[in-house]
C-alpha cells in the first residue's frame, strides 16, 4: 500500500467544517466517520425516501456517498486553502442496496500536483455483514488557493 | 438519428407509475417531464438541502437525475413485464450547477437485446438560459419479465 | 451545437507533425482524415493482426483510435506550444468491430482552461454503411508550455 | 479477499488457446504469464512502434493489455462453453508508461451470472521496480454457449 503525506497535517478539523456546510449530506443522513491522509469513511442510515421502487436505496443516492468519500479522501492529501473539484467519476452497481446502513470507503490510488485518482467501494451493513454493493473510481482536480469540495 | 420502436407501445402509463414509486424522486422534487421511444427527460428545481457547500447542486443529486432519465430512456424500448438495471455509469462534471432548475435528457444510443447504453446530460436553467453541467454515460441491462427499475 | 475557437489558429500543421511522430499510428495503419477546432477524424483499415480471434478489431485497438480522435480533437483548440494529456476515458464496446474501414470521430463538448472533456465514436464501414461498433467518452488536460499528446 | 471458485476447472488450457488466436497480443507482443481463478497477468516488453511521440506506450495499447487482462480473470470463472464480452471499461492514466516492461493485472470484484466487474492494473517495470500507470475498472458479459473472448 501506498504511504500518503498530507500537505495540510491537522486535516480533521477543516474537513469536517466543510462536510457539515453540505446540505446534502444533512438531507439524506450521512455522517463524516473517518479521515486519514488519502483515506475517508461515510455511513448513511436506511431511510425509505432514498429508495426507488423496490425498497433499494438509489444508484445517485450510493454514487452521492461514494462521491464524498473519495472526494474527501483526496482531499485530505491536499494543503491548507486548496479546494477540490470532482472530474468526473464511473461507478459499477454491484449488488441492491438493502440492508440497515451503507457504508462508503474512498482510497486515494494516485496524488498528483493537479490530478487526484481515487476509488470508492460502497457497502451495505444487513445482520453486521457487510455486502460491497457499489465500485467507483474518480478523478480528482486540485484547485490551488479555492478551499471548495464541489462532489 | 437512429429511430427507436418501443416493445411495448403504452410505455408512458406504466413508467409514470414506476417513477411515482421512487421515494427519492419525492424527496430531491425530481418530476418526469417527457418519455418518447428512448428518450426521458427530468427536472429538478433548485433547493438548497440539495446543495454542496458553496450552494451548488451536488454531484451526486445531479447524477441521481441524469441516471434516471437515460434509465427511463433505456425502460421505455423495452417490453411490458421487463425491468431495467443500471449496470454501471460515468458521468463528467463539466460547470457548477447553479441556476433555478435541473434538466436531465437521456437517449438510448444503443439497444440490445440485454444490453442497452444511454447517453444522458444534464442542463442547469439560468434565467431562461441553458448551461451544459454533466454529460453521463450509462450499461443498462433488460431483466426480462421483472418490471423493476434500479437506477 | 457550440462552436468553440482554437487557441491557435494554424491547427493542421503541428498536429500532422505531431501525428507523424506516434510509432502506434503507423503500426496499427491509421491516419488522420480530417482536424477542425474541437473536431477530429482518424481512420484504420480493417487488418487481421490488429484482431481478437474471432475476427473483429480488437477493443483495445477501436480504444486506440477513438481515443487519438478524442485527444486530437481537443489538441486542436489549444495553444501553440501547449500539450494534451489523457487523463482517462471510458468506452462502451456496441458491436463487434467488423467491416473493412475503422473510422472515430472525436469532438470536444466542453473546452476548459485546464480541463477539456470529449466525446468520440468509432464506426466499422462495410459495404458503404457505417455501424456505430463504440462510443468513448474522455477527460483531457491542458499541459502549458507543454507541447505533448500523450494518447 | 472474495475467493472465486470456477465453473471450468481446467481453466489454464482453453485460455491458452484463446489467447494464442489473438492477433493483436501477438502483434504487440503480449503475453499470457497468469491465469488463476478470477486473476489473469499479461506482460508486453517495450517497443518503439507501440508508443505514442514522446517515447511512452501509448494509453490505447496499455488499455489493451489491461483489457485483456481484466477479461481473462473474468473469462476464468466461466464454465466451458461459455464466452465473455467487454460491455464497456474506463481506465485512468496515472503515469507516462516508460520503462522495460508493462504488466497488466486484472482481478473479478463481482461475478455475476450474466454481468462480472474487475478491476485491471498496469504497472511499468524499470530497473526492477513497478510503477503504477493505469487503472481500468470493466463490465464484461457471460455469453452462455458461445465461447468467444471479444475484448
Amino acid at each position: 500500500m501506498t504511504v500518503f503525506k498530507p500537505r495540510n497535517p491537522d486535516l480533521r478539523a477543516p474537513r469536517g467544517t466543510s462536510f457539515a456546510k453540505q446540505g446534502i449530506m444533512d438531507h439524506i443522513g450521512a455522517r463524516l466517520v473517518k479521515v486519514e491522509p488519502g483515506f475517508c469513511e461515510i455511513e448513511m442510515p436506511y431511510a425509505e425516501h432514498l429508495c426507488q421502487q423496490h425498497g433499494f436505496i438509489h444508484a445517485g443516492v450510493v454514487s452521492t456517498v461514494a462521491d464524498s468519500a473519495g472526494g474527501y479522501a483526496g482531499f485530505s492529501l491536499m494543503a491548507e486553502g486548496d479546494g477540490v473539484l470532482t472530474i468526473e467519476f464511473k461507478v459499477n452497481l454491484m449488488a441492491p442496496a438493502a440492508g440497515e446502513k451503507l457504508i462508503a470507503r474512498g482510497r486515494v490510488i494516485r496524488a498528483g500536483k493537479t490530478i487526484t485518482v481515487a476509488q470508492s467501494d460502497a457497502y451495505m451493513v444487513q445482520d453486521g455483514k457487510e455486502k460491497h454493493v457499489a465500485a467507483m473510481q474518480l478523478s480528482l482536480m486540485c484547485v490551488t488557493g479555492n478551499p471548495t469540495v464541489s462532489g
